[in-house]
């Protein structure tokens, strides 16, 4: 069972492994050796290579574990975290440990071997959204997970792993993730302020100006943030006020998925296709803890869900990851105006 | 000029380049060519090579920019900052903004040309540890800047670039960096709540326990943290309490480069000489700011400087990008079993 810590000093959780799986002296990634369409145990007809399927969306009235399906949900084979057993939360001196619990699932987005979610169709995209909302909502009925997280590890230096066939993770947690808690903490702190949310501050301001709208559709837009941490950093942002993707993004998935093709489209095209991460950012769904009603209390109207794509096309140096401010080549400013050349 | 901008929700400080210096689509970096010793510029001999020097530790009554040098400082000849000019804070709507004002600056850390600080005798080690001092020192008397950051980045995947030649660099930064926010936020908590520095407790607990203590000598102590964010990540803190590297670390340079020495050759030796960060995390000098004196009344007390080593042999992938919390794929107890074992 892997352990989650907790540092001392600031409070970030850390997943370790705690099985010996790798033993030290085997960490250099040297072999980038893909699996080819002959063999991918993700593709079609290969489905007793994977652990047996969590879900699947298929058209007729297939078997389990059998061909015939659209998207396709397993098991991790290397879960982070585990689905079975309890928190067992404790102290050990100045430390806190939980057991590594959580649900781990990678979602297989195509049954045909296609490496790029941005060379998939719209319309199967959008049943891969689907896809991550029914799943969220099935582990969000789990007592002992606080937060889920749905994102893409495209290509090697992303972590993307050596088979080419397009999935996404999903990943249930037994403690709110740092980054989100920073996002809440910031939206709070602004919506205390003003008594509106900043992301929706942030839309407006943006779509007037124009200067960093990568694409705008009627219930989406893709910016490249003021700030943007890695040449290339977009963010999808639905236009509609919801703290919740997987309540919000229902009544658009069409329009998000045409966007978040298009988006990936222009970094792939542009840019020689470049390894990629996303994630999306989400209120936690124990906001409504009762013992937490305070804290919590204005979530709903001032955090605001979204999709982060980070494309890797830079490394993270030592000032980087020393510090905590990131370093960006070329003003996002320019990155629009190239990915707005970029015909998709 | 680079801008500093600060993202509206988290408010982290990002430095955007804003010459054009980079143009989009010339981001993959494919380019793994290393100069060698015959086209080094920072071999002795060449000195004409790079810009000229702010300090140079010479033996002799050595001329300016000619050989005779033991450790040399140099600007930065791609400079993240500039020190020319004022900060000129102003906003854009929603967004904070600042000039990209500061210094960069690189140590040359050896006129020979070797690549691995490792490979260097410990009394050229405390050369370059005294170097850092001297510019810190230096730097914190610019009334513009409130940090100074010395930090290393070796081999291609840390950001070490392309030439084999031993070198650190120092960044003075007018903002404070947000990883060293949290640690004095985190350690000003703990402060308040048990009046002692987390850091003491923590060396406390592990000297005691060994488990994660890699090397101790008589004035350091070398450990694998508790929450390891990377494999065989070390932490180096004093053992005697400070706040500050420039001023704490005085007394005690010949054990501190004999224990960096020895940690780096560790890793080097045990791990087929990756590629790894290092960065000294120190308290804000302007930590004695009348107008924050509230706030930061107790950091000499609670605040521990330290050197946080960081080996790159894993990729960062999008679960902990998106979420801030990493995956460790090896206990840090097993690091430092292994690492014990290495003989330096």
């Amino acid at each position: 069972m892997p352990e989650l810590r907790k540092d001392p000093i600031i409070s970030r959780w850390v997943i370790v492994a705690t099985e010996r799986a790798r033993r030290p002296g085997t960490f250099v990634e040297a072999d980038h050796h893909m699996f080819d369409e002959n063999n991918c145990p993700f593709c079609e007809h290969r489905e007793s290579q994977t652990p047996s399927e969590i879900y699947a969306l298929r058209t007729g009235t297939g078997t389990v574990n059998a061909p015939g399906w659209q998207v396709r949900v397993i098991p991790s084979i290397k879960p982070i975290l585990r689905i079975e057993g309890d928190l067992n939360r404790k102290g050990q001196g100045l430390y806190d440990v939980l057991n590594g619990v959580g649900a781990h699932e990678v979602i297989v987005e195509t049954p045909r071997h296609v490496a790029n979610m941005a060379d998939l169709e719209a319309g199967q995209i959008k049943l891969v959204l689907e896809t991550y909302i029914l799943r969220i909502n099935d582990l969000e009925r789990d007592p002992r997970f606080k937060y889920v997280l749905a994102y893409k590890n495209y290509g090697w230096p992303a972590g993307g792993g050596r088979i080419g066939h397009a999935r996404s993770q999903i990943i249930a947690t037994p403690v709110n993730p740092m980054r989100v808690k920073e996002e809440l903490t910031g939206a709070k702190q602004y919506f205390d302020f003003r008594e509106r949310c900043v992301f929706c501050d942030l839309i407006r301001q943006e779509c007037e100006s124009k200067k960093r709208v990568v694409i705008e559709s009627n219930h989406c837009v893709v910016l490249a943030p003021f700030a943007s941490r890695f040449p290339f950093e977009m963010w999808i942002l639905p236009k509609k006020h919801n703290c919740d993707f997987a309540k919000g993004a229902v009544g658009f998935l069409d329009d998000l998925a045409v966007v978040l093709k298009k988006a990936l489209l222009k970094i792939k095209i542009g840019l020689d296709d470049p390894a990629y991460n996303f994630v999306i950012h989400s209120a936690p769904f124990r906001r409504q803890d009762p013992a937490k009603a305070q804290k919590w209390k204005t979530i709903e109207e001032d955090y605001h869900w979204h999709i982060e794509v980070m494309p890797r096309l830079t490394h993270v140096a030592g000032f980087e990851k020393g510090t905590g401010f990131y370093i960006c080549p070329i003003p996002p400013e320019d990155m629009v105006e190239f990915l707005k050349g970029v015909e998709v």
